[in-house]
């Protein structure tokens, strides 16, 4: 993609001035009418060192209102990004509605210092920007307009930059240290740029590259795309926004509970109180065991649940967490999305909230929500929780190519049961709290929610992050199972890891 | 504090499970009861090593509702941490309004470890545990709860627990391994800490000493005291709703321009067009390069601007920012604060934004917004406002103390001048959306917000962090002043400091 480009051209200062004045109205226009349409931007600038990128980028900024922006630099990554994935550190910088985020260098960058070690690029860069295109797309599809350039300068040209600055006593690497290694190795690093170049230039996320031998060319250039792109969103935007008011009729959901898996489950299990007690007390010393095995091996675990109201999620959690370290766990409770939140992709806080290398994150209900009770209490578009079942495979397969182990229960009760608890809740003074009408209108629901479940589990129990049902109407025999899976299942990990 | 207690207490297993049982849904109860009643609280667990502390501090969580607290472990700081004062870690992290945040170790922890190096106290202990006294008195002064345990246990007790841990196999430091160095030196450590608990132990933020050599009897004397606290905020924040109620009269401003400071400023003062072009040229060339004599000797700079609505905030700001490096600086527009804003002490959203060390944050309004607009248009009352100034006084010296360089700027135009620029922003087409019926309102209470200024001048022209009024009914004059005035500053504190 950069073979071709001219990099003669130019404009001189009184041109600049000209135009920039223009275009300096005309996106302060468009800024506040994408404030008000409530579209999301991301702009990322990259570029070859020295491509001038920190003062084009500067010039840009003075355009803006900065009521509206937010700039990010990129650079090593601090101990806590360290551990997360690649890109949890990006995704918890994604704009809010109407909002533009600005990256100084972002995931691409990182992707080339991380992956392409002194002339030779790593085994994990395709998954890497299989990573990125997944991360891409996700947030295109959700209404997120991505700009992204590449500032280029000649071999040359760079070099002469290098010297100018050494001349100015400009410090040559304020954030990226890193780069460093980068020095005098343009012609190998050309075409590990190139490639990853092509590989993530898709129609929803197209590249610019942008010439940047003459600043005022490059700066109007980097205006001028950005201006046509929000244009072009908005005009996008507005007709999606008709489109779907001509669209509810689609938003019916039809239950199909022919093939419900769920209906096929045993839930006559049940345990006896003396067994579940020896039960218990040795698989919750095993598992405060594990999770120090988890703590020195850096491996992040996830244990999440979902299922009926009633089920006993809540206290399966309470026993799971019983005898853990406070300071290697964490319980994550799921529940309505505050506006904030919903200003942004919906996957955004979870990327917020997800556990560290070698914690524990326990989430009492999950990003599920989006194809349980966001589709069956209509909260989004069937055209959302379809997707959406897609973007939970992928998120869930970033997080495991990192590393993490990610267990998902569904606690299973049938309807009679669910009465029953929740006729108890009613009458126990200190539960009464715990049940509300919200409960009694979701269970008038009970066969959307079971069609809903159902599609769930199918459409999102993969090879790397599998559920598993649990017999719940009896709540000893629900509560070992869950102990047992867990067990199990960090015990498998560690020895197919070679750590056990 | 520590030498009278009785170490023995104990309490039985059966003794504990039926304390445990009936505390668990008191604290439940009253989780709800402070939530309704917006009352955020803060638990600091400190106390030896090996105190137990984990255990406690799970057994205690476990007790709550998981969607109403967050727990902090507090660690080494990371780099980003170590960029900013100490207390920016704890700042960001209070809780929400009817939230809960715990933190496990906390400030105390960092104070010790950071100034009681290898058998000695530092000089800055002393500065270190007065910011903390501010920080607390703070946030009590404006409802937050505060309750802070030191867990004890004996020399021996800690000796053998040692050994314990160390048969278990469980990691000795999970957080901090700078704990290291304190094994085996009780004895040192002893009087440092006493010295620590008696001089943070205020009638508004005390000291519970807790008996930790007995599990059980720790958990229940925290979890008790813990209920108790908050019962008592409860009824204290219901009879002080009452009284706001009754104190209306209170929250009338009494204008005092008879002692004006701005009613004695020149606004005759101008600058020609041609000086002006070249002396801003000259002053953005030496910025330039002072940004990076502070980036260099991790200096962080705050410059912040308040001023009459049409003054020149905006364009000052542009000229001082035009040749600066964008990953060195950012310009922090303050405006309405969000509903999420609001549920924070007032302080907090402007400790989430501090410029790191070595990095410039320019303020486009500010923290003043209390003493000003909140003031005048009474979004706080009397009470707080005027509590305010004190508290920004030692917000800004703390912010000095860790070095930080803080210019304060109010550009001051007149009536008329306001008028004129008012009318010309109406008449051209693309400056018009800067023009809103809250501006001519505001123009209306022009002597109300004339008089708020003058005592915010008086009260907050601090040795460590002066204002400078600038004469700006001339714009170039006015933009030219604020250039020098910032080289100017920027010069003295590096020599004053040796590094010019």
């Amino acid at each position: 993609m950069l073979e071709n480009v001219d990099l003669d051209k130019s404009l001189s200062k009184e041109e600049y001035d000209d135009i920039i004045e223009d275009l300096t109205i005309r996106i302060g226009e468009l800024q506040r009418k994408a404030w008000k349409t409530d579209i999301p931007t991301i702009i990322v600038f990259e570029g070859w060192h020295a491509s001038g990128m920190t003062e084009i980028i500067n010039r840009f900024l003075l355009t803006l209102n900065p009521m509206g922006f937010d700039l990010y630099t990129t650079g090593k990554p601090c101990y806590q990004e360290e551990q997360k994935p690649l890109l949890w550190r990006f995704w918890t910088k994604i704009p809010k509605k109407g909002s533009i985020a600005i990256f100084d260098r972002s995931w691409y960058r990182r992707v080339v210092i991380e992956h392409d070690g002194k002339g030779k690029v790593d085994k994990h860069m395709p998954k890497c920007l299989e990573g990125i295109t997944y991360f891409e797309r996700q947030l295109t599809d959700e209404g997120y307009l991505l700009i992204k350039f590449f500032l280029h300068v000649s071999k040359k040209e760079q070099a002469k930059r290098y010297r100018d600055l050494k001349k100015e006593g400009v410090p040559l690497f304020i954030v990226e240290e890193e780069e460093q290694e980068y020095l005098n190795e343009y012609d190998r690093h050309l075409p590990v740029i190139e490639g990853i170049l092509e590989r993530t230039d898709k129609a929803s996320a197209p590249w610019t590259i942008v010439e940047a031998e003459d600043k005022n060319f490059a700066t109007v250039k980097v205006l001028a795309k950005v201006i046509e792109s929000i244009e072009n969103k908005i005009v996008e935007a507005e007709s999606n926004a008709e489109a779907t008011q001509n669209d509810q009729v689609d938003n019916c959901v039809i239950p199909n509970i022919d093939s419900s898996i769920l209906e096929k489950i045993d839930l006559d299990k049940s345990l006896a109180y003396k067994e579940y007690k020896k039960e218990k007390k040795a698989c919750q010393k095993k598992i405060a065991q594990l999770q120090y095995e988890l703590f020195r091996n850096r491996i992040p675990l996830i244990v999440l649940f979902e299922g009926w109201d009633a089920s006993g999620k809540g206290g399966s959690i309470r026993r799971l967490a019983q005898k853990l370290n406070p300071r290697l766990y964490r319980v994550i409770p799921v529940g309505v999305p505050s506006n904030y939140e919903l200003a942004h992709h919906y996957l955004w806080r979870f990327y917020n909230e997800i556990p560290e290398a070698g914690h524990i994150g326990i989430y009492d209900r999950s990003w599920y929500g989006r194809v349980l009770v966001e589709r069956v209490e209509k909260l989004c578009n069937t055209h959302e929780w379809k997707r959406a079942y897609r973007e939970i495979n992928e998120f869930e397969e970033i997080l495991t190519n990192y590393g993490t182990i990610i267990i998902k229960f569904w606690t299973h009760i049938d309807k009679e049961e669910q009465l029953n608890r929740f006729k108890q809740r009613e009458n126990t003074p200190y539960k009464k709290w715990k049940i509300t009408s919200d409960d009694w209108r979701n269970r008038e629901k009970w066969n959307l929610y079971l069609s809903a479940a159902d599609e769930m589990l199918q459409k999102t129990s993969t090879s790397w992050a599998p559920w598993t049902i649990v017999e719940s109407n009896d709540k000893y025999y629900s509560r070992i199972k869950i102990l047992h899976t867990v067990i199990d299942r960090i015990e498998e990990e560690l020895k197919q890891r070679g750590l056990q």
